[in-house]
């Protein structure tokens, strides 16, 4: 066999960006309450299932993230997925601080501020936090959900842009 | 506001699955090699970025998986992204065991069998692993990387079937 190592010329932080620019990625709208009962809510790419029996989710998250000190154990929060007509909600969570709650939440299930309009809400509470280097990653354990419609195009983020889902190439089997 | 929790008509796995079935995640594949030297791999829907300084990975994944066991703190690993063009990697990779290498992956760093043909791979090591109930997070701490191409139709798994990234609908800022 060739010996490709030579060929890796990128390394450390570069590297692994320059890998995962490419790399799409699922995107989804995190809520919850800050613990004097604010809303707080954040756009993220990096909602991942773990499981299903018992039901688990993996979210990364920074620790220097404004959200991450209310994400405490028992915390309850719920993940919204997100297609192309509320690709709106995407931008405005990713966005500033203060606008981020515009009024068009309503109120869910332990008084949680959930956006209505997405296609599907997951609810659950945080279960463990695994701290690595100043990252973490933060296990929620869900428990309900509402599905208000299948998505024709979930959007995903994809070389530092919002994409639409397209072309079927393959069922899995 | 209204309260909605009664429409919250989903439970347990049920309300997992319904969501993440309309979720979409990027597609990789993970090779490496067992302590016997033979090469292991399988294709995963759960690669994500955990930060880039210093540069990590996670991967969810099951502790009943059969290459759970080989991935041992400190074991060497490649990750493969995905394109439409290699959408015959992520279906081998996903099938049995015995086809999974059929002699078209060459030797890359630390002698892992990588698939060239791959729009980009990334080498590293396992860092942590969290296990977590049954399933596992694994933490991979990235090393360095080969970029081959940029690619415009990169692999999204959703609804059960392989797609690719269609239209751009909206830069991040």
């Amino acid at each position: 066999m060739t010996n490709y190592s030579e060929n890796f010329n990128l390394t450390g932080e570069s590297a692994l960006k320059s890998v995962f620019r490419n790399h799409a990625s699922g995107i989804a709208v995190v809520t919850s309450r800050t613990n004097d009962g604010e809303p707080i809510g954040f756009t993220a790419s990096s909602i991942t299932s773990l499981g299903s029996n018992p039901p688990l989710v993996s979210l990364n998250i920074a620790q220097g993230s404004s959200s991450y000190p209310h994400l405490q154990i028992g915390t309850k929060v719920a993940l919204h997925t997100l297609d192309q007509s509320t690709l709106d909600l995407a931008k405005r969570l990713a966005g500033p601080k203060e606008n981020r709650f515009d009024g068009s939440e309503v109120e869910g299930p332990y008084g949680l501020p959930i956006f209505e309009k997405a296609p599907a809400i997951l609810i659950g509470e945080v279960l463990k936090r695994f701290e690595v280097e100043s990252n973490a990653v933060v296990i929620i354990s869900t428990e309900m959900a509402l599905v208000n419609r299948i998505p024709e195009q979930p959007l995903v983020y994809f070389q530092r842009a919002w994409h639409a889902v397209g072309e079927k190439l393959s069922d899995k089997d």
